[in-house]
């Protein structure tokens, strides 16, 4: 049959396909509050995941979490102008402390503050402020925070998860000695959101440093991952700031050096947020709902008695006990489930394919029979049947093809979708066709940035590490001697 | 010697006391943001474990977690009017999305909202909301979710961890089909606290029901869990209300029950705070600073190198190596610090003291070569010396010991300055004089309620569990079959 489990396919309409994935996977719904979202169960079990993930690697690496106030002071934000200006255009201002009853009974702000505060869009000004108290000498640094927090910015066009008013994200904000030092851990975070991102997302990332005008607001030097989504776009999945000495000079951040002489210190900032449960669902989902790799997925396997006649419901459901039991065995950490409920077959199967389970497991009366399970991986859903035995021996090695398979598929998504650009009216054919990822010299000329963004709606979204030794003649200016970067539309 | 670690000592001034112990052992700061705080990594650390063991304790119970927005709108909070009565008038009001830069260059706020916002004080109203779109059908019930969140009350006057604006906290909301379900539930919840606190955080816990006027607002029945700080007040830990139909009935929660009728929900909320961190500090902290339960503890046993001769650091700190690597052999989860920092044997040893870590060891020459250790444990800090063989095979039961100690003390502390009173003469004088928690059989007679609240500070805690059973007249009105009642003067 040609249905599938999700309308609109994304060849139809691909921004409703993704809020139907979404949907179907029960992940999150808008909120009656503009622009919020609710993180579901389902999706607040993948951030859970995620964020065990990398709270582990920031701990391996030295850090330590903190928490810092969700209210700034205006005051505080002022004090850096490039971060104010780019911050102050959409954030939440609290003004009063107090609900009070007007005539009419309708409840009004009351109490008005003498100083408004504003809801984090994110805290280097917060932070830096008690880095200014805790930071007096050198034996202080390097000082390596980061918090789990929610911040709001005002967005006016929302998506879950990709772009919310407010949304979840970790930010790791790390003081000092030497530029290098700071440089260096830049590096060290982004490298770990590499890792991650491809390695247990499974996404490949386009690495690179942002040029000027996508620059976080504040910082010398923004890196950034890059993933192409199955609509040929670009995701930002992460940064990382080497902030110089910009926020510790506006927060005065001092110590004194091993020779007694008073220094600012060097700081980074660095994130991920709930956006990354986004890029999960666009870059591996499918007309039929929600992919997951394995190693992030909430089900890896689910376990489905078939009943055909309520007199071997018993027996049926007492042998996918015992397939759970010897699954779970093989490793404390799997995820499996068994779902018992009342359903149709196909139904419940459906369901389990929108909601990604990695490894659907049916198990009627010949499964029962002959010891054996009948099985389909949810990116390719071919059934196959296999002894249990030689299944269960296995079933972590197809956890981890499958992780492969994915990784290989966004790849070479992404491979076809690149290509390195070499003439004006090139540029403007591939992003006229169906665009993607263009590589091309570039002078970061502000002229031709400002004129592809209102024309074709394209963003410069890094200088690629993978090219950095690369220089040519520029492909708007003729400048020589430009880096090579990356061209694409973007989310 | 007299000199004390913390000054002033607890007799000296409790209030300062405590934030002194918290200061010295580096746990939290005051924000520059009114009535907020900075957790600092000390801190947070013991609010991570804490939310890992209730995590895992609501997951064993089926519950899952979820995430709701931030922002409130007001007409949902006025939906149930008790519930506004209780939250608006300490709550942190947004009316602006935007900062824009007066005349003067100064920044106010722009972009009035149609709807003013309230920063959640808890969730009831939002989380009713979206539930009353998730239940339509008794088989949508139960509905067991959780969230970890900050929230926000504008309290005016604020102490570190027990009262400040913003908090972080988890808190429960579910729904079920009958009256008697959602109890069960609220007792079941309230039963995983008390387990937590007495077991983990090794506070005794007075387990009770509130009396009308502390329940929650809009609850049907709150059950608390009090306990008793050093200077003999209250200090409620945790709550766990029974809401009965009202919050299902202000945000419409309904279900068509098995027989096909429409029915409204019946819901529970409970939740515990960063709060614990303050009963941890207040229960169990001594004169020279914080002492921690070692089931929470941050640093399990701390091993320190004393050094008198510069030759003799590398084989001395080899040993400590060992020492280490021993004992963490013994446990993987174990918490054990190596603090080589160059810093003088006694400042070290202090500055490990403040902390809290539940085993002080010092190893020097004279350790090293009789191949023992010398510890002392944070409560009773005497020292002995021990073969490392035998220290590192009981380090285990020692942590366990202390952990025993530590609550059996606490509740010594409680049982001392608890007293059955049988006259109002009797009830003042205990209050005027030490107090502590007073029995008394009650009336819920608003009159008195105000009466010694206004003369002695004194408020009703609960209806003790423990004493569900007995009833007689009450101290003050003399009405007949009356409970018994807790009284105390609390933070």
């Amino acid at each position: 049959m040609d249905k599938t489990g999700i309308t609109p396919t994304r060849k139809e309409n691909y921004a409703e396909w993704y809020q139907q994935v979404i949907r179907a996977a029960d992940l999150a719904e808008n909120a009656p509050v503009r622009g919020c979202m609710i993180i579901k169960p389902n999706g607040y079990q993948l951030w859970e995941t995620l964020q065990h993930k990398l709270d582990q690697a920031f701990k391996a690496t030295g850090h330590v979490n903190a928490y810092f106030p969700l209210f700034i002071p205006v005051r505080f934000l002022q004090k850096e102008a490039e971060h104010v200006a780019g911050f102050a255009k959409e954030c939440a201002v609290v003004t009063h402390s107090r609900l009070q009853a007007n005539e009419q009974g309708v409840l009004e702000p009351a109490s008005p503050l003498e100083e408004p505060l504003i809801v984090r869009p994110t805290s280097e000004t917060i932070i830096g402020e008690a880095f200014s108290r805790w930071v007096q000498s050198y034996r202080d640094l390097p000082l390596l925070i980061n918090q789990w927090a929610n911040v709001v910015r005002w967005e006016m066009r929302t998506r879950l998860f990709l772009r919310t008013s407010e949304f979840l994200w970790q930010e790791g904000h790390t003081a000092h000695a030497t530029a290098e030092e700071a440089r260096q851990e830049t590096l060290r975070m982004l490298e770990i959101y590499r890792r991650i991102i491809e390695e247990d997302l499974a996404i490949p990332a386009l690495v690179g440093e942002k040029t000027a005008s996508e620059r976080f607001p504040g910082a010398l030097s923004t890196y950034t991952l890059e993933g192409m989504m199955q609509d040929r776009k670009a995701l930002q999945l992460g940064t990382s700031h080497f902030l110089g000495q910009n926020f510790a000079k506006a927060m005065n951040i001092q110590f004194v050096d091993v020779d007694g002489k008073a220094q600012y210190a060097w700081t980074t900032s660095w994130g991920v947020t709930t956006r990354l449960i986004g890029s999960l669902v666009m870059v591996h989902s499918d007309d039929d709902g929600l992919v997951l790799p394995p190693k992030v997925a909430n089900v890896q396997a689910v376990i489905m008695p078939i009943i055909h006649d309520e007199a071997q419901r018993e027996q049926i459901e007492a042998y996918c006990d015992q397939v759970q039991r010897q699954l779970q065995d093989r490793g404390k950490g799997l995820r499996i489930s068994l779902d018992k409920r009342a359903m149709r077959g196909g139904e419940k199967r459906w369901q389990w394919i929108k909601r990604g389970a990695c490894c659907l497991i049916e198990i009627g009366m010949k499964e029962m029979e002959s010891q054996s399970v009948t099985l389909s991986w949810r990116d390719t859903l071919q059934r196959e049947t296999l002894p249990l035995t030689q299944w269960v021996a296995t079933f972590a090695d197809g956890l981890k093809a499958m992780q492969q398979r994915l990784f290989e598929r966004a790849k070479s998504n992404r491979e076809q979708s690149t290509q390195r650009i070499s003439s004006v009216a090139d540029f403007y054919q591939f992003f006229q066709n169906d665009g993607g990822f263009a590589l091309a010299y570039w002078s970061e000329d502000p002229e031709t940035e400002e004129k592809i963004k209102s024309e074709l709606k394209v963003t410069v979204r890094c200088l690629p590490q993978a090219f950095a030794s690369e220089r040519g003649a520029c492909l708007f200016t003729n400048k020589p001697d430009c880096p090579l970067a990356v061209f694409a539309k973007a989310y």
